[in-house]
């Protein structure tokens, strides 16, 4: 294992960075409070995660034009919201909700994480986020990214090998010093297939109590972690 | 001037945030003396940067195709040490000193206004430099960006109106939403024609101690600032 050769940290935002089902839940329920409906929270944070894959497939497979994921969840939203038999919120009110996702909290080791891994190495989201829902949300959590990057940036979604290979040239440095960090297996299968190294991270409660995949790395991650001051510790070691 | 509706700040960087000339005269000294050659490291830093437009003129033209500015800057160094007689550079010694434009260091105002200008708006690089580049500038000078945005991710060059009009879209916001900020009139003059605002900064020594040029704001400029952190001020004023 070349760690020494690694120059940047490319990450997974959504379940990786940040704890998006609790966030949701949060702002649903307050929301519910606010304008008196009633709501299963957490089958609607649920509901409107499951919706992206198949969303990101149309556009991947050209029935949908290129949209970018603050449209594609708005598209879900949409239809979330009479699956759920929500009504009376005004435009403005779904664009704020929609927008929940640029407001995403932070899983509690990452700032502090992120702050250790940033002195080695140069730090970079890799999301299928747009750039401005990462920068928006960096802004809100006090995150310090060298860079941010985005699957907008080459009109791709991961695991296109697109998405990863634009990071790397944008960065100026080959796959082989660039390593994707994700607690998602297809995510780290997608940057292996194209030369960067991998590190998996433990989050057995992004998809809450019940979750059942990506509870273990697979053979495509070279490294584990079960969180980012693991992961800083781990390549210090091999640094070093 | 409807500051109150600004969003985002994006900054023109070479001459506006860095001071390119101070940076490479030292450098170039430093390794004239290393290496035992002489040079004029002053004419050596205006003729890199003189071949700059020319260089981009190429790529605009169809001429060169796509390069992004750590090519052309090592096209233009090339010629260069050939002008100036300068041998004996192995070619890591050659891609170490392109490289000093990764290293170029802030004026004296800059990390302490971008950290006031920060606190109130999303602040993005907005340079032809390439995004390597820039975020290896931003980590050795730690200077702190929101987003790292540059004329690569639109394959054009400023003051092509492509450039912005990317930035404002990757920013989720609307042209109007977003202020220019330069030392150099021309690029304020692309940013407004596409609907930006703009500030223009005083930087009379960027060009060095005759500097002909960009010494006063022309008409394309909404604002004038001294510095970043005049410019603080006054946009801190209008909003409040």
């Amino acid at each position: 294992m070349a760690v020494s050769k690694i120059k940047a940290l490319t990450f997974d935002v959504f379940g990786t960075v940040v704890d998006w089902r609790r966030t949701i839940i949060d702002e649903v329920t307050q929301l519910a409070q606010k304008k008196e409906f009633t709501v299963d929270a957490a089958r609607f944070a649920d509901d409107w995660r499951a919706g992206y894959q198949p969303a990101m497939h149309r556009v991947r497979t050209g029935d949908l034009p290129w949209l970018n994921i603050d449209a594609l969840h708005r598209v879900i939203l949409d239809d979330l919201l009479d699956l759920h038999e929500i009504r009376g919120l005004s435009e403005s009110e779904k664009v704020h909700l929609n927008y929940v996702w640029h407001r995403l909290k932070p899983w509690a080791d990452v700032r502090s994480g992120l702050e250790r891994l940033r002195q080695s190495f140069t730090i970079a989201t890799l999301s299928n986020g747009n750039v401005a829902l990462l920068t928006n949300m960096a802004k809100n959590a006090d995150l310090r990214w060298d860079c941010i990057l985005s699957a907008e940036l080459s009109n791709h979604y991961k695991p296109d090998p697109e998405v990863y290979l634009k990071a790397a040239q944008l960065l100026g440095i080959s796959p082989e010093e660039t390593m994707m960090v994700a607690a998602h297996n297809s995510d780290l299968k997608g940057a292996k297939n194209v030369g960067f190294q991998t590190a998996f991270i433990y989050r057995p409660q992004e998809y809450g109590p019940t979750q059942t995949t990506d509870l273990e790395p697979g053979e495509h991650a070279d490294f584990a972690a079960k969180d980012f001051i693991d992961l800083a510790t781990q390549l210090e070691t091999h640094t070093t």
